[in-house]
């Protein structure tokens, strides 16, 4: 029989050869030819935000560092590893990996010699500012490319979807509920990011728990079929929930038909509760034309005196769908004599599968690039070529800023060679990425903070930052997308947000791109 | 410090409590109202083929069953499991569930009391039939829903685009390589479901070591841009790289110009090799207009007497690019003197990203429904109504079959009542699955087979079926796949296969609706 894995499978897999192969080869390679004690720095930054197709995000945020972090220290190479290593063969049969460079990495095999600097989560982000700055001995610099890609671009995707969601929401619960439709054991992570980016509480037990929150839900569809079945029908499973959960009766009227039978069978059973002393929480919408059915199911909850049940939507819910809708109970509303904003208030979303998939855009288009390599003690910086000029990395080590203006919204990033401090309070001069026609100057009066925006967190492997928790990254969140402009944060069609670079970064670059294309038709 | 998750939390977040609060909920209310003895049985099944947007899936290809196996038979509920559920609380602070219920789930909380039919993994399938069928006691069969459907739905998926991506390939070798997009530890689930659907080979190191197969990786464009760095240059690159592994020498050929110093240098390098008495195996192409590279490429290998060796393509492919490099090589190799189909042949794909994420649809719309309880010993068949009469669920336990014309094609899936047994060389009358004007009869000599679909894999809990290996899956999947009318496997607007009812399962459908509907009105 062809099992799962079994757990020492599962570690295998999910351990130091959760990696594409060409990072061995490549690492093999470096250590036959006497680059072991190279070291070298990565940057890890994404190109484009997600376009969703008919909208697109004007920020990102970042999440699923604390996590790498953990993957960083338990991933270190087992014997079992290298046996799998050793196991492999090419074309002729021989060995791909020999005993010499095995050997190496039964000591080296490990990712606790490398230092690592990163935007911390929950903050906001945009392309071309490195999330995340390796650096260490090439080798194992190299190898962890895989790995932390896929867990930082997936969490930040959906960090990015949460926040949105939330924003169209304007500051409605959240919850997310994806797990079904999620990849597989994927899903926990996107749990998590969604809680960082923007969702309230999650359905998804065993995670929530893990997280510290509690988690929700109530019943589902076939609860009231199964009672419909044995000959009983909505209004016996209500009472049965409303017997078992008598201060949690949230029931899901769409069973049967949301308005002649879910909701007047669930104001029955809310006015027998309340008779014995219980208050009911409200109902669930969870198919139809959300924004009608809320607007009378309202006016029916009003009628029987329970004007302040929540209403809960799900149902492919997206930020587009919440805006949709809003904008519907907003026009609606009157016409059926409901206040909007009164019924708005009481809504709470439960948002699947479009969120924890990020429908529209599954993948953060983040990579992680050579940027310097270390020859006799100096570094040199390293760059890619590329058909288009848009996508030629910023080369070398550098900084990362944030430029607030005189209202203190965010109004640049600015990226700067290890030499420049931009200060507030100074004239500053932000260069277009690619473009020499394009850059601006910012008058002193204008820069009101110059914020770092990368943190160390690893000093040679050494932990040297305290990981806030979900609460506190949360409020990063929520400061961060509060300075944003309004324009970068409309759902459709956001304004560019400008990533900047300073002088000396963009110097640096101009003579790296000239030397090595002369480099190349000198015949390198 | 928030770490990422303690071994013990891991294996929390991925056990018993992997699920959705409400399944919980509903399993305390059923053991509350005297339902813990009552059996249950659940269709999963999907309502639509995946929708990329401009393209569109004919057909689906099953995966995920043998993990979903061990999950349950790993997924007992713990001690660990329990307390969680003690300290869970509701509005108020007081406990959701009771030490009854807890009692209860520590002795009845496995899911090694069901039984579970299914669709076996690689098989050809369709909306609306079963894939897998789960039948027992009623809260344990509800529980599974979550993570049954967070395992099938994602591998289905995966393996459905990579029988598209093998397709377009005509054959080609097709190599998995999405990790870094994936999303996070989903990553290995998707590996797996891309070797049963299509790919031949991934570059996920332990997840292919863990199924059986030889990883597949070369180098990056990192190394090349260290060696630049460094001052070395490509060519000094590429010859450490067929120093080191001279019978695996492929060359990733773009990273500083494709045709000008790639391909050139490439072909130095191979030269070199071939005096030393190795054969090259080819090159990589990662970044612009593939099919012009790759006929450019080849042109340059051919006229340096290297005619055989492969060129990889990588770069956003999916089975539409696939498709269009094709097309493309096919009209304008032979103006450049070669001879498209001898290029073709010598093609390998790297599919990553829109691979492993299903990118334009990134999730199976797999539900999981209630379509019969027992009363006093007898079935009771369920049925959820809804808006629309096309989303009603097929009600009670059922069959499917799939019926084979003349041809010996594929040209209906057939569900029946477990009363009725069509058979081949037997006129077969078909009912469209909502729309009563809509059936059709197949004349017995079009009916050469009728093939049952569903295969008893556990028998309350103890598994009965033999499990097949990936290589077994695969050879079902080709089967399967040839066996389709070739409209049905077009890439774009594909031919719709037929799911039709048996006159018994039709008759019993449209009775429980109308008993349903007469239900309602009258109060239930």
């Amino acid at each position: 029989m062809l099992r799962r894995m079994t757990f020492q499978e599962q570690r295998l897999a999910e351990g130091f050869l959760f990696t594409d192969l060409y990072q061995l080869t490549m690492a093999q390679l470096y250590f036959r030819t006497g680059m072991a004690g190279t070291r070298a720095q990565f940057d890890h930054f994404f190109r484009a935000y997600p376009n969703y197709g008919d909208h697109q995000a004007g920020f990102c945020v970042t999440a699923g560092l604390a996590w790498l972090l953990d993957w960083m220290r338990e991933a270190r190479v087992t014997d079992d590893d290298l046996a799998v290593l050793r196991s492999l063969t090419g074309r002729t049969g021989a060995r791909l990996f020999g005993d010499d460079f095995l050997g190496w990495l039964k000591v080296h095999g490990t990712f606790e010699s490398l230092t690592l600097r990163a935007v911390p989560e929950g903050r906001v982000v945009h392309p071309g500012v490195p999330l995340t700055v390796v650096e260490g001995p090439l080798i194992m610099a190299q190898v962890l490319e895989t790995a932390l890609l896929a867990q930082l671009n997936y969490q930040t995707l959906i960090a990015t979807k949460a926040a949105r969601v939330k924003d169209s929401a304007r500051g409605g619960v959240v919850i997310e509920m994806g797990v079904r439709r999620a990849h597989d054991r994927g899903a926990n992570a996107g749990t998590r990011a969604a809680l960082i980016g923007g969702a309230d509480f999650t359905s998804n037990t065993g995670m929530s728990h893990v997280l510290g929150f509690q988690p929700r839900g109530t019943h589902a569809h076939s609860m009231v079929q199964a009672f419909v079945a044995l000959g009983l029908g909505e209004l016996e499973a209500f009472r049965a929930y409303a017997e078992t959960y008598p201060d949690e009766c949230l029931l899901l009227v769409d069973t049967i038909d949301t308005l002649h039978s879910g909701v007047p069978n669930a104001i029955t059973v809310f006015e027998e509760l309340r008779r014995r002393g219980h208050e009911p929480v409200g109902i669930r919408l969870d198919s139809g034309d959300l924004a009608y059915l809320s607007i009378q199911a309202a006016k029916q909850l009003n009628e029987a005196c329970f004007p302040d049940t929540t209403i809960t939507l799900s149902s492919n819910l997206d930020e587009l769908v919440i805006w949709q809708i809003l904008t519907q109970i907003t026009q609606e509303a009157p016409t059926y004599g409901l206040e909007p904003d009164a019924l708005i208030r009481r809504l709470t979303y439960g948002v699947g599968t479009r969120l924890i998939t990020s429908e529209g855009d599954t993948a953060l288009g983040g990579v992680y690039k050579l940027v310097a390599i270390q020859k006799e003690g100096t570094w040199r910086p390293a760059i890619k070529l590329s058909d288009s000029r848009d996508k030629v990395p910023n080369p070398g080590s550098k900084r990362a800023w944030r430029v607030y203006d005189a209202r203190h919204h965010a109004t640049a990033d600015l990226l700067s060679t290890p030499e420049e401090t931009p200060r507030a309070g100074e004239r500053l001069r932000l260069y277009h990425p690619s473009d020499p026609a394009r850059h601006r100057t910012l008058p002193a009066h204008e820069v009101s903070r110059v914020e770092p925006l990368l943190t160390t967190i690893l000093d040679e492997g050494r932990l040297v930052y305290d990981l806030p928790d979900i609460t506190a990254m949360r409020e990063l969140r929520e400061r961060d997308v509060a300075a944003l402009n309004t324009g970068v944060r409309r759902l459709v069609n956001p304004h560019i947000y400008h990533v900047s670079l300073s002088s000396g970064l963009w110097t640096l670059k101009q003579d790296l791109i000239h030397s090595v294309m002369n480099g190349t038709h000198n015949g390198i």
